[in-house]
């Protein structure tokens, strides 16, 4: 029998009504002829309730404490689920990390997954056609015996991984949004759902700020070549017609996209704040003098633009780093000046980057041009401009960004079925 | 070191607060020089969330997932716990069932423990003076590898049985009264608190309706010789004079008990029900005709009285049951009349049992008799009488309760210091 996993979020399996929802979606796969492992979250609003217990019983608490607590959640869910699927006569069992297990390293609150046991789940499935339902986000480090927990946003990963374990034929991210656009729907109503998507372009869609799957689950599936669908959990089961089951994105192996576009999707980010180093000695070092004491800070720097020095002596550096780490970068940097040598510090906190994504820009030249003359006509000022082999982003005024990605949006045709 | 067992239940640990009052109480005696085990429930209300959910999701739900579901809560109280007290600089962590183990058999909600593994907590305590805090009430079945629960009231079991395994000194049973009263003080304000009980007598009394500890934790207790300190939670830990710690009830081998009154207590349960058989014939075999059938219905029956024969022919017998399957074993008997063969079925809701608990009742002669007398005198006519060798028990109207309770509480002078 074909595998398959299914993901569902907090929102999709808030009450017992969206649960019961979630096992019809379940019981169509199962009757559709697949073998089914489920991976759930929390219920929307447990998880931030075990959180706040945790900073109220200790600002500083210790991770490991924190993992065990919150957890716990998810293997609510999974239990709850697995009644459910049995109450509809489809034979289940809830699986908590520790039990399959899911085995990962020491960093509690931001494990990684190291490996995970599918052989258990695979002889269920042939023996008795048993769902697993697993608790997603978490895992068991083996050296201590303690639960881990991945993160926010870890039971994509979860997913991802145990359908790479089990080998399945895809794995379903059911979530509140029908898929990947080609921008934000709510800047440009023109956007459109994307039928694929290569791995390589959500990675930056999804490190660029659209919400729709973490990094680190998109990093895996591509490693792993795991096929990953993103859909929506709010369509009734009784709605999809499982032979077409068409309305969502799949993210795979750009080899299985037949019509590539040169440019997939426009991101945006407005949590951006510049700084400009003016009149910096054009020397070695320079850039460690600068870079070094943010690092230390653990700031997150993102462009960077250093222009060749005109004088032969100096030159400007600007650099973004996330709005929320601004004044800390400031004060990094003046208490650096001794060290870097700069004349002055300029900053804007009102700025933006737009980027556009597309694999086949690598093989077509020019693409960024006719953005930067799109831009320029509608009078747009491009700030900083930093490229990649599949994207382009550019630092713009905050105050243009939503015409800026209806202007993009539009040059590259992405309006157009 | 010597080592200690702490107990603390679902009210002790509501909230943030009552989990800090928790710590302090902890720390006092990790000052005092104990290495301690704190075992804890749920925080009141969470269990039952998570039992509404699962009734939700399926009525007849799977036990195995229950289990799994309901164990949750007593884990986040074990993490906040841990939290609090690393807050506080005393070195802690959380244990679930799972990962001690407490090894249980396989009856899912009602498990029995079969092996607590004291080995790792004793190494922490002598190594690194480590609290380690229990999740109560769950376990792990060694076979399936899944979590199972031993059913409400589990967590004074957890604590006794963890207290036997690493030979604590004493296991601490934090509640919301301070100890065992001679009987309820809301039918008898002149009750007083018991400094000490032995094991057989707070067996009687937990057995009788007494609700301070489950009967199952107080079996342990005595089969493992674990002394048993019954007290409150709501003392702030700053007024406990750590010399005397008088304030509570210890259960104990009655060699330990110096000075042992004949009454200990006085208990009585007003959800009873009688049935009286009338003529039923006096042959053997009759009783099995009657109490087969309810034994099958897993109605649970009390109190038998069955007389001699006065006629040679025919003789009456009584029995009380829970009043809430009264109309059930009514039906369960008529449906019996043909294979019992008896005259009249008589029976009554309005009946109460009221018992009478003491050790020393053993080597004194006409204990019982006392009491009859003083009912009599007060015109509470007795319905029926049964006997052990440590208790007796009379079935009363209803009404006469309080007043039975008062009068027997008078005649064995438990009023007095």
């Amino acid at each position: 029998m074909p595998r398959l996993v299914m993901k569902f979020g907090g929102t999709s399996v808030a009450d017992m009504d969206r649960i019961r929802n979630v096992a019809r979606h379940v019981k169509r796969e199962v009757d559709a002829g697949y073998d089914v492992a489920v991976v759930v979250s929390a219920m929307a609003g447990v998880t931030n309730q075990l959180v706040a217990w945790s900073k109220e019983a200790a600002p500083l608490h210790d991770a490991r404490e924190y993992d065990a607590v919150v957890a716990t959640g998810e293997q609510v869910t999974a239990g709850l689920l697995a009644m459910v699927l049995e109450g509809m006569g489809v034979n289940a069992r809830s699986w908590q990390g520790w039990q399959l297990p899911i085995l990962t390293d020491n960093a509690h609150s931001s494990a990684r997954i190291l490996d995970v046991n599918g052989a258990e789940l695979i002889k269920r499935f042939d023996e008795h056609k048993q769902v697993a339902v697993i608790a997603g986000f978490q895992g068991l480090h083996k050296g201590t015996g303690r639960v881990t927990t991945l993160g926010r946003g870890g039971s994509d990963t979860s997913a991802v991984a145990i359908a790479a374990a089990i080998k399945a034929e895809r794995c379903d991210i059911y979530t509140d949004v029908d898929g990947v656009y080609t921008t934000d729907p709510r800047v440009e109503p023109k956007a459109r759902r994307l039928d694929k998507i290569a791995f390589e372009e959500m990675l930056e869609l999804a490190s660029l700020g659209a919400k729709v799957m973490q990094v680190r689950s998109v990093e895996l599936g591509m490693v792993q070549n795991v096929r990953i669908f993103v859909r929506s959990s709010f369509v009734k089961p009784e709605d999809i017609n499982p032979r077409s089951n068409s309305a969502g994105t799949l993210i795979c192996d750009e080899a299985d996209i037949v019509e590539q576009q040169v440019v997939t999707g426009i991101a945006f980010s407005k949590d951006e704040a510049q700084i400009s180093i003016r009149r910096v000695p054009d020397r070695p070092g320079v850039a460690a003098a600068i870079f070094g004491p943010l690092a230390d800070a653990n700031i997150n720097v993102d462009m960077i633009v250093q222009n060749t020095s005109a004088d032969g002596a100096t030159t400007d550096l600007t650099f973004t780093v996330p709005s929320s780490d601004y004044e800390r970068a400031r004060i990094t940097i003046e208490r650096a000046k001794a060290a870097i040598n700069y004349e002055r510090l300029d900053g804007a906190t009102d700025v933006a980057k737009v980027s556009v994504i597309g694999i086949g820009m690598r093989s077509h030249a020019g693409v960024a041009a006719q953005a930067f003359k799109a831009l320029s006509q509608q009078k747009i000022n491009i700030r900083a401009i930093t490229t990649s082999e599949i994207k382009f982003s550019v630092l713009i005024d905050a105050a243009h960004t939503d015409e800026a990605v209806r202007t993009l949006h539009s040059l590259y045709g992405l309006d157009k079925n």
